[in-house]
């Protein structure tokens, strides 16, 4: 798995692009008028999508009706460098005809066993999720 | 520190945002057409983006000119579920008026001590790098 970064300005600016030619920016969230994301905040939407994607497959499988799913993530960061985060806390909002049960335990395997970002983010944060569902 | 997710299609395609509304697209890899970088890919962008912050703002007190920064980052990962990366290799590609031993300082201070996202990584990934430099 390869990634290309290319710097696009005169400070932080950057643009990355994977294999398949999908490109992101990447800015400091310290510039005053922050143009991507920042690296940390590419990592909580990494563990955001990472357990997205186990969750809607988990679910799928058990035909569970997703109409939508929306995600919060915070992450709290050490006060001393390096700044790597403590804690990430993760609210899924899912709407549709799905069981609770069913719901969490999609989120308990992805969490706990399948999502590949979690299982390093996990080394040095403290993980912690809830979810709501509406119809 | 937030970033929102939200679902875009009937698959894995998502939109993340930051809260200064920055905002990138996230899809699997395991699709056909990927429409936006995975999960895992975003932590290689995340690490090559945060070391390159702090490799510019070092080099930059030190007075010395980048003209242009790239960056390839590969991922070597875990062939059993989770799949980690268990190694991290980042090529950086200088151009400029830099002295050898102050980017190499540089990247060393950024990998070993300030970027908070290699921090992290590190704890399952083995980190390497290699760097060259053209005028």
């Amino acid at each position: 798995m390869k990634v290309h970064i290319k710097r696009t300005d005169a400070l932080h600016g950057m643009e990355a692009q994977n294999q398949n030619q999908n490109t992101i920016r990447i800015d400091s969230s310290a510039s005053g008028s922050q143009q991507g994301m920042s690296p940390m905040e590419l990592l909580l939407a990494g563990i955001g999508g990472c357990s997205a994607i186990d969750i809607i497959d988990i679910l799928n499988k058990q035909k569970q009706e997703i109409k939508d799913l929306q995600i919060d993530i915070e992450g709290e960061r050490s006060n001393s460098v390096p700044k790597v985060f403590t804690k990430i806390h993760i609210q899924y909002h899912f709407v549709g005809d799905i069981a609770e049960a069913k719901a969490k335990r999609a989120i308990d395997l992805s969490i706990e066993k399948y999502c590949s970002v979690s299982q390093m983010l996990e080394k040095t944060a403290q993980i912690s999720y809830t979810f709501d569902i509406k119809n």
